[in-house]
């Protein structure tokens, strides 16, 4: 049986920074606390609470003599604010493509534009972006929530890091209708985009598709969702224990595809195990 | 028989602005000259002569001495710095939705974009907000342009006045393709989107529909192709001596819809002759 294994796989730029930066703060300072997962893999964070990374449910968790390292998806301001406010010591992890459209949303918002960002309200990089707008803003989630909002003046447009283009341009032009006026960010990563395009051109060529990450990963829910479409024999594992050996019935070629916090050692746990069963 | 008269009708704001302002000025001064037709309307341009309204080619074929009305559409910059460097005495009739149109475009090639101009590259109102861009910009007529242009780092989007909505925002969706951020203004003239419903209402509940206005006219040609698409017995007629009897065979209802230069008295000559022949 042939495996492939996606060109774009292991740690993204953002995730393989912010594990590098706070490994490094924490030899220097001992324990330190990120307020939620550093990243969105759970087999990560596991093993980085035994490097003294730890994860806090929320600010108030953590003392203020502790040490805190920003997630990769951002904090919400008011955290940060509560943060600096304790006078904790604070080493900013976040992703500099969020830390990016963070930057466009501010701009946007400055210059008298409704901002409105495209991806899921509940994820952590919308909320972190988010807070930092005040007053009258747009989550959009998907293009049937666009009939919802009115008519504005001026509309700026960014979203989430890890959508897809068809999605981000489908729901852009929706939204010419609603304003004469727009500045537009298309703010997706391009290593995310590099990793759609990866899964859409194994799912192509493959007669299984295993998509690799965290369940809670955006990034890995929507390659699983993308390489779905073309072959609907996708699996979206974790780890290689969730393999079961039915799957591979009449299967000669598996595509690997991983998301952007999957670490080296799960896909090969993962590409050994598929060797053993079948 | 029916004859149900467009809502909009006769001059709109900019045209009727323009005619004041000649004919006040020709008052005032004497003979006027406008570089191209004042309105493209060419039987009330023939009126105008009447009153001292002429009509020049070229800036060249008009002496120092003479003044000079600034055309509803604008005359490109080279012509306008002739005039200045020659000290004419000049009105600016431009109108005031299309000064606003070139007022974005310079806007958006000043702020680093590269600047798309939706539009006919050969009509007077885009080669006068065209000139005054300097450098890459781009023109394009339809959506099977768009692919000729590459990826921009950012693109600054504007169209003609008389731009169908659809029209723009097809082109527009198209667009965000080809680059990572864009700002764009929809500059298609209030009263074209007007002229534009009305005309689709009436080719709904018509058996017949004369658009009125001059076949040089792009806002008049746009609703002859909207009513044609929905009512195929649509006629673009400039006066009322291109009625013909044999249109009317079995028409009950006759909607009338006139371009933005087409004065009352024609329209009402239109009238009195479906009256006659019908």
């Amino acid at each position: 049986m042939k495996i492939i294994i996606a060109k774009n796989s292991g740690f993204c730029f953002g995730v393989r920074r912010a594990i590098d930066l706070a490994l490094s703060f924490s030899k220097k300072v001992g324990t330190v606390y990120t307020i939620g997962p550093i990243i969105h893999n759970p087999q990560v964070v596991k093993k980085l609470a035994g490097e003294d990374i730890k994860v806090a449910d929320h600010a108030c968790d953590i003392r203020s003599s502790n040490n805190v390292v920003i997630r990769a998806h951002g904090i919400p301001k008011k955290t940060m604010e509560l943060l600096k406010k304790r006078k904790m010591r604070i080493l900013d992890a976040t992703c500099p493509y969020v830390t990016r459209s963070k930057k466009y949303a501010e701009e946007l918002s400055k210059e008298g534009y409704r901002v409105v960002i495209l991806g899921n309200p509940k994820h952590p990089e919308i909320k972190y972006i988010s807070s930092y707008i005040p007053g009258n803003k747009i989550l959009l989630k998907s293009e049937s929530d666009v009939k919802k909002i009115g008519f504005s003046k001026k509309l700026g447009i960014i979203t989430q890091t890890t959508q897809s283009p068809e999605n981000f341009i489908k729901i852009a032009s929706t939204l010419l209708n609603y304003s004469n006026e727009f500045k537009v960010f298309n703010t997706i990563c391009p290593d995310a985009i590099n990793r759609q395009k990866e899964a859409q051109r194994l799912a192509k060529k493959s007669d299984l598709i295993l998509i690799i990450g965290g369940k809670n990963s955006a990034n890995t829910v929507r390659l699983a969702a993308i390489s779905k479409k073309i072959q609907p024999r996708t699996y979206h594992i974790e780890e290689a224990k969730e393999l079961e050996k039915r799957w591979f019935k009449n299967v000669n070629t598996v595509g690997i595809v991983t998301g952007a916090s999957t670490p080296q050692w799960i896909i090969e746990d993962v590409v050994n195990k598929v060797k053993d069963i079948t």
